[in-house]
C-alpha cells in the first residue's frame, strides 16, 4: 500500500464511503511491511548517503554491466568489488570514468567526491602480500568520501618502521590494520594510537596460517582494547566501517 | 634520560662543557626509548583521557585494592571487571562509592562524569543469558563518559521486537550488540542502522554452540557491512571501542 | 499505536478534525512496529496453541517459581526445561500438579491435555546414556499434545534389536532419534522409515566424540534423505519440530 | 526365497514331502533378510511414492544415461542432481522432456505431477548466490509433488525485504530456508511462521565461513524452535525431507 | 515368534488346519526379526564367548550391584570398566572374588579363566601416565583369555629402552600401544614387530596435547602400516579388538 | 661392521693380534646399529613375507619403473599405490604381467600367489564412491595373500541390503569396512560378526563431512567394540592390517 | 650382556674354548640393545650434564618424596615441575635447602651451581599472568646453569616499554619470550635481536583464545625468522631448550 | 633527523642561535624513529650478518631479478625461496652463478662462503616426499654459513636406519629434523642427542594429517624436551634459527 493507495483509503473514510471498522481492518491486515519497506529505506539511503555496492565475484562481464547501468540512474558513485579484468574492461567500455585496481579486483565510478570524512583514515599493511586486502579497504574508503592515509609494509618484526610512521598514525581519525601471518599488528597500532583500530586478517601465509584463522585469532586476542575485527581478507568491511565512523 | 637530564645535557653543549661530536653520540647512544616513553605515554594518557581499568580475575582482593588505591592517587575514575564479591565488598569497605554489579562482576568508583561521548551510544543484547556481557559493556561505556541507551532480550527470531525498538537504535550514534547461540543480532541490528555497529559475541549457548564459537563466525560473516566484532564475552572491550567512536 | 488509537485517528478523519495529508503523515510515521507487534503475536500464539517453555539452567528456584506464575495466568501448560531438583521442589509446593522428571531436568505442568498431533510421535534412543536428551524429547512432545511411542538403547551395532522395533517405527509420522557416539541410529532408522526423522546428536561419548561433534558430523552426513538436525543434547528442540510436523 | 519358494516349501509341509522338522530347519537357516528386504522394500516403495534420485556428480554423461534409462522403466520420475551441462545434454538427446537447471546442476524428468504436497512449501534464501542451492531444493520439492513458492534474496540485514513477504511466509506448510555467511534467516523466518523450518546452510562467503560451517553452527544455534539442519549446500536433502512432511 | 510357534504354525500346516496362502501370509508378516534377533544373538554368543561388559561411569554403586547380578547369571565372567572405589568396594561385598584395579577403575569377576589367545599379547605404554589406559587393556585382555605381557614407560625419545625390550614385543602375536602426548610410539613398535598393533592414544599431555588430539592424529598418520587405532583412553576396546585377534 | 668384519676381528683375538680389552673397546664402539639393523631387518623380511610396496603418487612414470625394476630384483611381487595410468602403461610395458586398477590408481605385479591368510577377508564398502578406496584394500589384500569377499554398496539407511550379506560377512576372518558420509558402516557391521573389523574413512561427502573427518570421528567412537580404524581414504593399510590379522 | 659377559667371550674365543662361528653367533643373537643402553646412556649422561627432572602434577607428597630421594643419590640439582604446595611443603622436610616458587608450583633443590651457560639468557614475559610460565623456565633456565635476565610485562600494545628493554634483551645470548592471548611479542623480540628465540605460548586470555592456541598459532606464523616455539604453558621445555643452545 | 640535521641543532645551541628550551622541544618532538631506525638497523646488519632473502611466490621472474639487482649492490648473499623454474631461469641469465633447486624453488647467490657456524649443522628427514622442505632448511643454512650434513629417509618406523645415522646425529651442534604423517622424527632424534633441536613439521601427509597439523601437534607434545617447532613446511625457518644457534 503506498501513499497513493494509503490517501484513496483515509480519502473514502472522511467522504463515508468507507466506515471506520472497514478501515481498521484494512489497515490492520495491509501489508504492513510496505510500509515499514519504504520507511526504513528512506532512513538507509538518507543516512547513508552511500555509494552502491556489487560483490563482482562470480558474475559475468555482462552481469555486472547491467546491474551498474542499473545502479548508476540512482547512484552518483558504483564500487565493484572483485572483479576481474574482463568485468573491469566491459565496464570501462561502457563508463570510461571506470577506474579499474588490479590487485585487489576493485572497480570503481567515482562521480560524487564530496568528503564525508572529518578526519585522516589510516589504512595501514603488515606485508606486501596484505596489499591487495589494503587496497580494497583504501578504495572503498575512498568512495565513500575519506582522505585516506595508507602505509604499506610495517611488519611487528621491525618495530622500528612502525615507529617511523607513528606521526602519521596518530594523525588518523580512524586506522585500518590489515595483516596477515601472525595478525600482531593491529595490537602494535592499537597500542600507539588512541582512535579505533578496525582490524583485518587477511589469508596471506602458509602452513598453521590455516588461511587467515591465525592472524584472525591474534586480532581477536589482541591485549590494545580499540581494536575490533572484520572477516578475513574483507578489506571492504573494513573501510566501510571505518567510513562510517570517520563519519560520525 | 629525562627531561631535566636533557637540559643538562644541553647547557653543557652550549656552555662548552661538552663538545657537539660528544653530545651527538651521547645522544645517539641514548636510551632513545626513555624519550620515546615520555612521548607516547603522554599522547596516551593525554588522549585517552581514559578510566583506568583493572581485570579482576585471578587478583585477590587484597591485592585489587592494593591497585585501585595506587590507581586512584593519578585517576579519578576506576573500573574493576570480573571482579568477585569479595573483593567488591573489600573495596566498598575501603571507597564507599564504589558500585558493584554482580552479573558481570564489574565494579566501579566513578567520580569524574563528564560525558565525553557526543551522542546516544546503545547496548543492545539478544536474551537474558547475554545481559551480563552486555552490562560489562555498558558499565564500561558510561565511566568513559557516554550515555548509555540499554536495550535488552530482542532476538532475531522475534523480528517485531527488534521493530519496536527501531526508533531508538535508529537515534544512536554507535551500537554495541551482544549475542550468544547463533549470533544473528548484530545482522538484523546493523541493516536497521547506518551507524557503526561493535558486535560481541557471548559463550551462552551449549552443544554446537562451541562456547560461542558459533556466535563469533556469524558476526564475522554478517551481511551487514557495518559491523565489527571483538572476542567472545568481551563485553568490557565492546564498551571501550564504541566509547572511542562516540567521542569522535 | 494501539486499536483504540487508530481508531481514534480514523475518526478524527471522518469527522474532518484531522485531514488526510496529516493522517498519512501521522500514520508513515507512527510506530508501525506496534501494529506488527500485536498482528505477529496474535498470529503466533493463535497458529501454535504451544505450551509456555522456560529455560530453567541458571534460573534460582525464587525466579522459577515467579515466572511460572505469571505464565500460567495465561497458559494451561507449561513446561521447564533443564531444572534442579531444588527447582521443581519449590514448583511442587505452588503448583502439586508438577511433573519433575529428573534425568533430564524437565519439569512439567499439564493441564490442557489436548491431542494435537494426528499420529504417533516416536522418540528412540541409541543407548542408556541417551536417556536424558529422549526424555525432553518425550516430555516436551507430550506437552505439546502427542502420543508419544518411547523406543530406548537400540544402537546401530545391535541391529536385530533396530528390526525388532521395525513395526513400532513403521507406524510413526515422525520420529526423533537421538545417538551419542558415532551418531548412526538415525540413518539406520532413516532408511527403515518413510517419513521425516528428526535427528538429535548427544554429548554422550569420549576422547573424539568431542562432546557430541563425532555424532552430530554423523547426522549431517547421514546417506538417509529424510534425516534433519538439531543441536547437541537439544531434546527440546527435536520435541518441539516434531510436534510442529505431527500437527500438519 | 522369494514367495514361490515359501509357497513350494509350505505345500510340501502340507503334502508331507518336507516334515515339520526340515521346513523349521529350512525356514530358520534361509537368508532370512531376503523376507525382510521384499517387505522393507515394499513398504519404501509404497509408501515413499517417490522419484528415482541419482547423484550426478562424478558420473559420465553415459553412466548418467544408461542410470536413467533403467530407472526410468520402473519410474516415471527422475531427478538427477549435480550434473553437469554435457551429461544434460545427453539426456536431453535420450529424454527430450528432460528440464536442465544449469545453476544447481539439477536435471528432472518429470511424467507424473500428482501432487503430493497437502499445502504449499515455500522455498527462500538469503541472497543471489544462495540461489543455486535453492533451485535444487525447488526441483526436488517440486518433482516430489510439491507446489513450490520460491522467494529469493531475503537477507537478514534488511528486514524490511523480509517483512515484506511476511504473508507468503505464513501460508506455506513448511519452510525451507537457504542461507550462507552467517545463516541467520533460518532464525528470522522460523520467529515469523508457526511450522517446521528445514534449514540448509550453503559454502557462500569467504574467510571466516569456513565453506559454510559458520552458517550451519548458526542454524544449529538458532534461537528458533522450530528449526532443523541439513548438511552444508544440501538443497536436495531439504527439499526432500520438506516434501516428507508436507505429505504428511 | 519362536521356535514352538513356528513349529505349530507349520503342523497346522500340515495338519491341513491352516492353508498355505493363510501361511505365507502369516509368516511374511510375522515379526521376522524375531527369527533374525535369535539367529543374530546365537552366533554372537556362541562366537564372541565374551565376558559381559558394563560401562561403570555414571552408574551408581547399587545399580551396578544389580547389573553385576544379574549378568552373572548368565556369564561367569564381569568385567566393569571405569567403576569409582565405592561402586568397586559394594561389588566386593557382594562378590568377594572382584578384583578392583584403582587406576584405571576396572573391577573384575573372572571365574572361568580358559586361555582364549593363541598366543602372547603385549601392552606396551609410553608413560607412567599413561599406566590407567595400558591397565584397562590389560584387565580386559586377561578376562577375555588372554597371557599378556605388560611393558611400561618405553618412551619414543629413549628408543634404548624401546629396543630393551624388542625381543619381548617380537614374541607377541598382537601388541597394544598405548600413548599420549606426541602418540608415535606405535609407529616405532609397529616398524620393529611384524604383527598387527592396535594404538590406543591418551588424553595425556597439555596445552597443543587438546586432550589426546595430538596422539591420536599421529596415530591415524603412522607411517608403519600395520598399525590401527581405536578413541582416544579407549583401552577396554584396544583390549577387546586385540583379544579378538588373539583368538584367530 | 658386517659378518666378515665380525669373523676377522674374532680371528684377530683368537690369533693374539688384537687383545681382550681392544676387542671390548672396538665392539663397544662398534656402530652397533649395523648388527640391529641386520637383525631386525632380517625379522621384518622374513617374518611379514610381504610384497614390496611402493606409493605411487608424485613419482614420474620413469622413476616408478626404475624403483619397480630394482625391487623385483628380490621381491616377486610388487604393489604400487596411486600410481596415475601414464605410470600404469610405462609399468606393463616393462612388466607385461602388470594389472592396473585404474579407480584406485593400483598396480601389481603379482607372480607369487601363494596364500597367506588362514581365511576369508572381506572387504565391504557403503557406496559406489567408496569403491576405490576399498579396491585398495582389496587390491593390497590379495597381493599379500588373501581370499578377498567383496561386498560393495550396503550403506546404513538400506538395512535389508546389509542383512542380506549377513551370512557372507560372518565367514570372514577379519572384515575391512570402507564408508564415507557418517560412516556408520562399519558399526553395523560390527555388531553382526565376531571378528575383528578394520574401518577405513573416506573422504567422500561434501559440506559437513569436512573430507571425511565425520565418517572419521563416527568410527573412532563406534558403539561396536571390535572395530580398529585407520587414516582416511587409507585402503592400503587397511588391507594391510588385515592381511596380518589374516595369517595369524 | 654387560662387559663382563663380553670380556669372558672373548676370553673364551683366545683361549679356543669358543670357536670363531659359534662367537659371531652368539655376538649377533645378544640382546645387543643392552650394549646399546649403555651407549647411549652414558652419552646422554655425558653431554646434558643435566639436573634430573620431575614432572610432578599427579604425584603424591609421598611419591615426589620417593623419587626426589632416589634421584639425588645420583644427582646433585633436582627439580621438580608442577608441585603442589602440599608437595613442596613435604620436600622441603625432607630436603631443607629446597626452594618452591608457588606460581608456577616449581621446586628445586639447587646444589651444583656451575655455570653452563655461556651469555645471558633472557626471559621475557608478556603481561602479569604469563608470569607463572614465564617462572618455570627461569626456573629450569638457572638450574641448568644460565644467568638468567627476568623481564616481565612488556606487552605488545605498550611499544615503548618494549624499547625501553631494548639494550637488556640486546645483551642476551637467547632469549625466552612468553606471551597468552594474540601471542605477538615474540615477533617484535625477534624482530629486535638478532639471537634465537624460544616462543611459549600460554593459555592465558578468553573466549578466541582457546587456551592459548590463537597465541601458538601467532608463534609459529611469526614474521620473524628468528623464533621457534614450544608447547602452550611449556614454561619448562623452553627454559631446557635455550639453556642447551646457551651452553654450545 | 639525521646525524647532519642533529649536528647542525646542536652547534646552533652553542652558538646561541637556537636556546636550550627551544631545542629540547625540537628534539623532544622530532621524529625520535628515525634516530631508533639507524640503530636498530645498524644493529641487525652488524650482528646478523646475513644473507638477503626474498620469498618468491607470488613473485614474477621480472620483479625477482630486480629485487636481485637491488639487494646485491649491497649484500653478498642471496636467497630466494619458493621460485619457480622461470624466475630461477632468468636470475642465471642476470647472474651466472645462480644456484636452482627445483625441489624446493630455492635459487642462491653464494658468493661469500665464510663459515660462521662453528660446528655441524646436520637436516635429517624422515621420508623421500619431505626432502623438498628439508633441501630449503639445507640450502638456508649453507648460505648462512654452515656445514650442513643431510640425512634423508629415516623414519620412526625404521628405527635401525635412525641407530645407524646415531654417530653422525651426535656429531652436530644443531638438528633440524624435518618430518611430515605423524612428525614423530623430533621426538626420537631429540632422545638421542643432547644438542637443541629445530623440528618442521611438513604438509606430506593425506586424510587426518590435515596438511601438516597432525605433524605440527606431534611436534608441539613431543616427549624430549629439547625440541623447538617451526610452521609447517617452513624449511627456511628452521634452517635460519638452527644457524643464529651454531653460530653462538
Amino acid at each position: 500500500m503506498d501513499s497513493d493507495q494509503l490517501r484513496g483509503l483515509l480519502e473514502r473514510v472522511r467522504s463515508g464511503d468507507v466506515d471506520v471498522d472497514a478501515a481498521i481492518d484494512r489497515l490492520r491486515h495491509l501489508p504492513f511491511e510496505d510500509l515499514g519497506y519504504a520507511k526504513l529505506d528512506h532512513h538507509r539511503s538518507l543516512r547513508h548517503g552511500i555509494t552502491e555496492v556489487v560483490f563482482g565475484k562470480g558474475k559475468t562481464a555482462e552481469q555486472i554491466g547491467a546491474i551498474a547501468a542499473r545502479l548508476l540512474e540512482k547512484s552518483r558513485n558504483l564500487l565493484i568489488t572483485r572483479a576481474d579484468p574482463a568485468a573491469a574492461a566491459a565496464l570501462k567500455a561502457k563508463f570510461p570514468e571506470t577506474e579499474y585496481f588490479p590487485l585487489s579486483g576493485a572497480a570503481r565510478i567515482w562521480r560524487d567526491r564530496t568528503m564525508n570524512g572529518k578526519g585522516k583514515l589510516a589504512v595501514v599493511c603488515a606485508g606486501t602480500s596484505d596489499i591487495p586486502v589494503a587496497e580494497e579497504a583504501q578504495v572503498t574508503a575512498e568512495i565513500m568520501g575519506n582522505e585516506v592515509e595508507a602505509i604499506h609494509d610495517i611488519g611487528i618484526a621491525g618495530i622500528h618502521r612502525l615507529i617511523a610512521h607513528s606521526e602519521r598514525l596518530m594523525e588518523a581519525r580512524v586506522v585500518v590494520v590489515v595483516a596477515g601471518m601472525e595478525g600482531a599488528l593491529p595490537s602494535a597500532v592499537g597500542g600507539m594510537v588512541s582512535v579505533p583500530v578496525v582490524a583485518v586478517p587477511t589469508s596471506v601465509g602458509y602452513g598453521a596460517s590455516f588461511n587467515g584463522l591465525a592472524a584472525l585469532l591474534g586480532m581477536l586476542n589482541s591485549c590494545a582494547s580499540n581494536v575490533a575485527v572484520v572477516n578475513i581478507d574483507n578489506g571492504f568491511g573494513a573501510g566501510y566501517v571505518a567510513s562510517l565512523i570517520n563519519r560520525l
